[in-house]
């Protein structure tokens, strides 16, 4: 059978806006977009009907859900739930290197 | 709000069976399961309904889903249909970690 792969180590970052680059990969169930975040990039509230998991591989991030906000470093996972405004706020001078995953599926993200 | 939300590091690892262990975590859409491969695991060819994406942290592993195999080192990402037989076989003599990404959500898993 033909598999669907990508190799992000040889991927190209995709810019997002200033301070945020994203390499994504799309299943039929799920999106996974990985987002590498610089220190001081414009934080943007948003929401959509997607859920949203967030998953912070390096770095060290605020993310405001709704009225809470929690603080995530390497290894911390958080479930943002659809329709929830939410943003991400670097914290300190190191990037951040964030895998999210939506359902139902964003293929417009790749 | 209430948010779910884990910390992996400091979550203990969950024995699957011998050589592969697991940390876990659901949404309602989907389910990440983080899984540690030791080399030379019994592999074990299974499938299962949920569509599986795969996400390579470490380590690597060749992939064998249907007739194919697909090797996978870091950054590596690749598709499981639902109800594919598939199974991972570590190559080399280093630990492989690797994300699975469930749809619809296993949340037996956690």
């Amino acid at each position: 059978m033909d598999v669907h792969s990508v190799d992000w180590e040889k991927m190209e970052w995709t810019p997002v806006r200033p301070g945020i680059q994203r390499k994504a990969f799309s299943g039929d169930g799920a999106t996974l977009a990985l987002h590498l975040l610089q220190p001081g990039h414009e934080t943007r509230p948003h929401s959509h009907p997607h859920e949203q998991i967030v998953y912070i591989m390096s770095g060290l991030v605020d993310f405001h859900i709704g009225d809470s906000v929690v603080r995530l470093g390497p290894g911390g996972v958080a479930k943002i739930p659809g329709d929830v405004i939410h943003y991400a706020e670097v914290i300190g001078d190191q990037p951040v290197l964030n895998l999210d995953i939506f359902t139902p599926a964003r293929p417009e993200y790749a």
